[in-house]
């Protein structure tokens, strides 16, 4: 089953700062960018249409985001944003992000990130988030990586 | 009746990128500060949550948005951003933005900007957005300015 | 010689807001995508980095920014940013901008924005920023597109 | 000495995403709203503009960012970041951030952040960022947090 998805983005002008280097914030929305091309990978989407039939309607809020930045990413980087499962739970996900700058050869690691999302599902008369088991078709495609790849 | 409003905000760090002044995207933000504050100044919001009572359920998608930029904004500037109705129509209003700076004394106009939003409602079963007039609780609020204000 | 270039890109959850849809400041963010995209198609880049060698240190801040909102783009949806050179001076180019969702087979066009910015140089002494005419180098290498496809 | 500080930002409608609360990243440039306040109101700035005169020119890349989200934030929410300085070293600070909700009566901590930034200064002639010690005059301006007060 699946446990990692490689996604890649190129550093736009308006990701940057002043400081000449991409915004720190930005990380985490790099990081998304690899959340939810791995949902898309597994045939699902990680924000169900309102209305739309089918996939259980579940959110994924984050309760935890870190990152680690080693290296500074600039205008025009290629980055390889690379998803590993480091933890499954009945009613949460652990995913580890490794950037790497594509530019150069040796596809250095730049950053390491982490994000823990809860499953929540939404009371139909208040609208009110409440935590909730991973939908068995979801769970049942995400597995946890291998000890040795999250090391 | 209310036909202006002043908002103001500081440019931070992550307003700016990498050629040291403020990202032009970010100037259509700052209209939106001033748009919804003026909304608040009304007793009203310009987003009501779901299943708040009272208030009409209506929506303001942008159908236009320009700016011209005079002057760059940089790291820390205190902005003035001046709203003024420049036209109230049955299911639409076009906003103008003057910015200044206000750390010199002259409070100098450093952009202009534009904007037209609709009102729309929400079908109940779809979802989907459709053109409304204006609640008569807000329009019977909101005031064109004078000509000579927009000139 | 050139004179059109077309980027994607696919609206990532953080381009949304609480209306569900790319919020319209996101827009121009795109729009430079494709700027920047078109820069690279000729061998350039729109932001030289410091101290790199070969190719002249100008500047392209915008003067004039607009978009024209037809459509929602909404999660997940497939963009098409296509650029075309709309008017070339000795200091300044005009970009106009066509939004169109590749998801459905006729590639809609749900948005349409215009861009002018000009070239500047800095003063060494003071970093200021001054208009310039743009390096023969690259005026050389852009066209204006056909009026026939500016309609 | 200072080792506190208390920032207040309202939510903004281009905060929030299609979830329809602030995105997650949105909070870790809220923290760098009250990181900057901060400085100034030790009478620094986090980034003097180039060819400023008296102030050391030196930056503050982050190292590491982490933020433990409690509750979301809504639109229009007024936010309260409480800065603390968890930790000063020769070249690296660590701040403790803590969000509350002003709305309520309470104040209640919906999230609560960490941010380590080091102390860099730049080569002339390359422009590459390397460590440096914090210049005494802010370094001698900073305290850390007295222990019960970062628990």
């Amino acid at each position: 089953m699946p446990y990692e998805f490689k996604a890649q983005r190129r550093v736009e002008f308006s990701d940057t700062d002043m400081a000449g280097i991409m915004h720190y914030s930005n990380f985490f929305r790099f990081m998304e960018t690899a959340e939810h091309g791995f949902f898309r990978s597994l045939g699902f989407t990680i924000a169900p249409r309102q209305f739309e039939a089918g996939q259980s309607k579940v959110g994924w809020p984050r309760v935890h985001a870190s990152c680690d930045y080693h290296q500074p990413l600039r205008f025009e980087d290629m980055v390889e944003i690379h998803l590993l499962v480091a933890e499954k739970k009945s009613k949460a996900i652990t995913y580890q992000f490794r950037f790497r700058k594509l530019d150069d050869g040796a596809g250095k690691e730049v950053a390491r990130g982490r994000l823990t999302v809860v499953c929540v599902g939404y009371d139909d008369s208040t609208g009110a988030m409440k935590a909730a088991c991973i939908p068995p078709e979801i769970a049942g495609r995400i597995d946890t990586a291998p000890t040795e790849l999250l090391a």
